[in-house]
């Protein structure tokens, strides 16, 4: 198997309110399970607060080692909004008010009380930024170089992610075949050692859970190459069986 | 005011499953959420693959500049759990079975197969550490230090941060307190930014939200003076009427 180029991306969360418990994120899951569509994987997270050098210190040791780095949060009208501060901070440059992104605005608020200074606040972005288009709500997003500055609002970023399928440079997706028993993982951990190690390029992940007085576990085996997937999770299948315990595609 | 310490913990999630988007993360804003009642304050949260380098490199970087360190995920009996023996590393000690988890191991798998090597992985410890009597599964969490590992199944570490409740020393607890308000949060961003200057010591979020066809926000204030916090919040109600909008306490 030729070693080909794994594309990687990290995430930064910006909010006190995931820190502070108030607000379960969402946006790890959603912008990881898209970014392995792209045939990029999400190496990292990091979660901080809205405080500009945690901010600086993550966006600068992530984005250099990265592909792409993606930034959720902070990109509101508020006080508490410093996520373009702090990016353009990161990156040496000023802030400006994007044209673009003045015209979306002042279009999006026609209708909706006018555009206002605190609104304008939303067309600010690091000199030398594009947008990213944002149906939902007027305020775009931001991109610049391998940087993609999202919102917070989970079904906002959505449609960010939307606007971005398809435009990012990735390699093989990675393919996921879960398979799920009734069986306790202890039971069956030197079969899925032996099994991830007899197949080249697999990984194996192995979740219990406890259901219906029951525990049982889901072995989830993830590779670039569907075919080598496929061998390794059928493998796990086969190993269960002589173990006897039944095995349910797609997991439990 | 005098300038009292404010306790710190950060937290390393460690699992594919999370970066893959397989998983919902809900250890994270639960993990928060006890802290704050401990008087201790969730400074940062990294996320990082079953890889013992990553692993090292979190642990060892926020353990130092952070009162506490939790970890998540990576302590069951497969081969991807490599928490235990990756802490080791970056504490530069061994692995050894803990005598006593190796009786709370023995006794729980008394009556569910009988114990065996592979279950008594979970017996591993780094040595010298601790243990976290974990009564869902038998399993127990480890504290080495001011390192704390939980495990990843969400309500098997409430059971752990349960036993661990009252034994860490922290500060005066954060007080929030939520009011919410059907307004767009750029009409209001003059108001929160004013009014967070004039109360020293407390913080305000804006959370907007968009629900039954309009939008909305809550503005969460938070502070470790209870009264300050108060009057914080009562400062945003007031200049909130001033404008013409009702506020709800408890938020919206």
């Amino acid at each position: 198997m030729t070693q080909e180029k794994i594309w990687t991306a990290a995430l930064v969360v910006i909010g006190d309110e995931i820190l502070s418990g108030r607000t379960q994120d969402k946006n790890v899951a959603q912008i990881a399970a898209w970014l392995n569509v792209q045939g990029i994987r999400l190496a990292e997270v990091r979660v901080v607060a809205d405080d500009q050098e945690a901010i600086i210190e993550a966006v600068n040791i992530l984005r250099a080692r990265n592909d792409y780095l993606f930034t959720t949060g902070g990109i509101g009208p508020t006080h508490d909004d410093i996520t373009v501060d702090a990016i353009a901070a990161a990156l040496g440059v000023g802030v400006v008010h994007h044209p673009d992104a003045v015209a979306i605005l002042t279009r999006y608020y026609e209708t909706r009380g006018g555009v206002t200074e605190a609104r304008l606040r939303m067309a600010r972005v690091p000199d030398g930024a594009d947008l990213i288009p944002n149906k939902m709500s007027g305020a775009p997003g931001i991109r610049l170089g391998n940087i993609f500055v999202m919102a917070g609002v989970p079904h906002i970023t959505a449609g960010m992610l939307d606007a971005l399928t398809g435009t990012l440079q990735g390699g093989k997706p990675v393919v996921s075949i879960t398979l799920g028993a009734w069986v306790a993982e202890s039971e069956v951990s030197d079969l899925l050692r032996s099994t991830e190690k007899a197949h080249d390029g697999c990984a194996i992940g192995s979740y219990p859970f406890f259901r219906e007085g029951r525990v049982g576990a889901n072995f989830v085996t993830r590779s670039t190459d569907a075919d080598a997937a496929q061998a390794c999770s059928t493998a796990i299948a086969t190993g269960l069986a002589a173990l006897g315990y039944e095995s349910t595609p797609g997991g439990i």
